[in-house]
């Protein structure tokens, strides 16, 4: 066929679609980013067991979509999670208030369809997830970030932007927060600090978008109650997901949401139903296995984070600073003001490492500039290392931090 | 906690909602809708030890979003698709030209971001799929039914039809056919046909848009070859699924199409993947036995098809006509103009038996008023003969008609 005569896609393109993909060329040789898990982790025989028990008893329902379930999901799996959220996060609800949806990303995409309008405002944490922050902006919704300390969302900011917002007579359509191992700054936010975050979001009228996706690994096991279950007014919408818990590719993550907005979701809901057999080998799984696989993931996750903290202290020095985190799987790490993360990201990615530059994680561009996001989980102990050495050079070649040490000359030679 | 405090979410939503979703009720003891396909033909064991095998060798890359084989689904599974489209469908196309998604729906959704606006115009056969025409409605964009005979969409009609918007200014941004096992109408658009489809695509620079989910079941197994595989120009976007071959709640479909959509559908894929056991199962699975079970699937469905035939001859005598489909799960029924199907719809469902009622599957309210499409792959063939008698009594009871015969006399009695 001559070039001259293919069609041509692009007079039909309508206006605001974001720019094509580019090509996918492979993961990275040291990766970091994303949310990717620790594969040897992954509870294979336990899946394979519970996958071969489920379908020899159930296989049959495969036909029907939803699997006789309903929109809301596969009843067990709902079954286990009412248990769960109630164990962990002190949340009493019942299977009609879950929502069984293909990963976290649904979650946020059916909340956003059901309250956003372009042109709508929402109040989020400064520092948050990337794909929460994209999706706000594909929106064309407004985000008003919310300045974090070491124990989360600053009350005292939040407090003062609803005050602000009310003068200028603008409703915030939800307060978005990551309050269990806050992504990216690991923090968790205390009791005290949910209960003056429900009281302002009643005082307000703003309802709550509590996204704990990361709630399940802590290194201490200790959490406080979901703002979901110290609401006593409701204004709370709720999702998890089994991705970091479990499995990333899984795609399966929930919403526990009261009915007037479940209803809502739910018309919004047209996939069909979300993939059986995650949910299915899900709950067959988690039902026996979930608490003493969880502990035993966060105790090899904490290993790598340590792992990943000596060797920024090795290769980096005081170049690199960070809190530890209480859980999770990511590191936000702080380099000198002369860093630029999204430049450093091209370069290292160069020279085959991932990471995850600040801006994209952050409402505040510039104070985020010289920050950067590293996932722990999916590097091995010395990928990490090796990793982490790589991405010094890197830094080092780019902007002349960190200088070389006494101690990267030893290891170097060793 | 008082009512009077309970967070109330209403002056928050959007306009231009869906209606909230009614609490869901559980499955009609005759179920006759939607695309549910026959519990028994589900390959259970087989999709068990594919799932076993796969896992043993590859279970940790689950850890890792798209199982390290990137943004367009899982790479075994497209490399079955590419020998399957060959075989099947005359497509030549590599891995890099498919995109594995969460079933043909979300691929309706991948392709309609990225090529329609509101107030956008599409050309789609008069009857088609419920689905395709719900989210056409609610993303605003208008739908001008082409006229279908038994041999599908007609030619003639969609000539005149874009010659008239040429006229009017107005370029249609794509034609939508099933051209392969038409849904409702079962039919097959002949070889001559889809060549003068391709011919007015490229003359009026209107894409095809082929939905080729039900073209895995054929009767007699011979199909023409796809649209895409026809076209030298390129133009047309190709779409399939597993629902129909495998199972519905599996929820994998693909697309297939050049790089330009490609590109711009991937930018619109923010679901970072589908689920992957799915696509591992399925990749595992079919590439031995697809080939051998779907001629077994396809004679048990014929199977059920001729029990419906009977039934529906049984039980309605004259007043109802159907052609005899060429492949797929479901019948296109007319009943007597008299009859209401939207209101029989509501009488047969607290009957306990579900149909689809014909003005959701039409662009013509009125023509498919009294008509009604039926599944039939998913009701036992005992189902389908008791299903189909209760309909008849109560379509008697609200519309008169059929009126009572001799067969169904003594049937009664027997």
């Amino acid at each position: 066929m001559s070039t001259a005569s293919i069609f041509d896609f692009a007079p039909l393109l309508p206006a605001g679609l974001p720019a094509p993909a580019a090509r996918w060329t492979g993961l990275a040789k040291y990766s970091f980013v994303g949310g990717n898990n620790d594969p040897d982790q992954v509870p294979v025989d336990g899946l394979i067991a519970a996958m071969t028990a489920v379908l020899q008893r159930e296989g049959k329902t495969l036909a029907t979509y939803g699997l006789a379930s309903g929109p809301q999901g596969y009843r067990p799996l709902r079954e286990f999670l009412t248990k769960k959220l109630k164990r962990d996060a002190g949340i009493g609800c019942t299977t009609d208030d879950v929502m069984i949806v293909s990963g976290s990303l649904q979650a946020l995409d059916l909340v956003n369809a059901t309250l956003l309008a372009r042109g709508d405002t929402v109040l989020i944490e400064q520092e948050t997830y990337q794909g929460s922050l994209s999706r706000l902006t594909r929106l064309g919704v407004k985000t008003v970030g919310i300045p974090l300390d070491d124990e989360g969302m600053r009350m005292d900011a939040l407090a003062a932007v609803l005050a602000d917002h009310k003068r200028r007579g603008i409703m915030p359509k939800y307060i978005y927060t990551i309050p269990t191992v806050q992504n990216p700054t690991g923090s968790i936010l205390p009791e005290a600090r949910r209960a003056e975050m429900i009281k302002l979001s009643q005082e307000y009228g703003v309802p709550i978008f509590e996204d704990d996706c990361y709630a399940d690994l802590i290194w201490n096991g200790q959490r406080p109650p979901a703002i979901y279950a110290m609401s006593k007014q409701g204004g709370v919408i709720h999702i998890g997901s089994f991705s970091k818990s479990i499995a990333p590719a899984l795609r399966v993550g929930f919403i526990v949401a009261p009915w007037e907005m479940m209803s809502r979701m739910l018309a919004l809901k047209t996939d069909a139903g979300s993939g059986a057999l995650e949910q299915m080998v899900l709950a067959e799984y988690c039902t026996p296995h979930f608490e003493t696989h969880v502990p035993k993931l966060t105790r090899g996750l904490r290993a790598k984070l340590d792992t990943l903290m000596e060797a920024l202290n090795e290769q980096f020095g005081t170049s690199a600073e960070f809190e530890d985190p209480k859980g999770g799987i990511f590191l936000w790490v702080k380099l000198p003001d002369n860093v630029d993360t999204l430049k450093l990201y091209q370069a290292a990615l160069a020279a085959g490492v991932a990471i995850n530059p600040g801006p994209e994680w952050s409402t505040d561009k510039s104070y985020a500039g010289s920050r950067l996001r590293l996932c722990f989980a999916s590097p091995s102990h010395e990928q990490i290392r090796e990793g982490v050495a790589v991405l010094a050079d890197v830094c080092r070649k780019e902007f002349g931090v960190p200088e070389r040490s006494a101690n990267v000359e030893k290891r170097a030679r060793s």
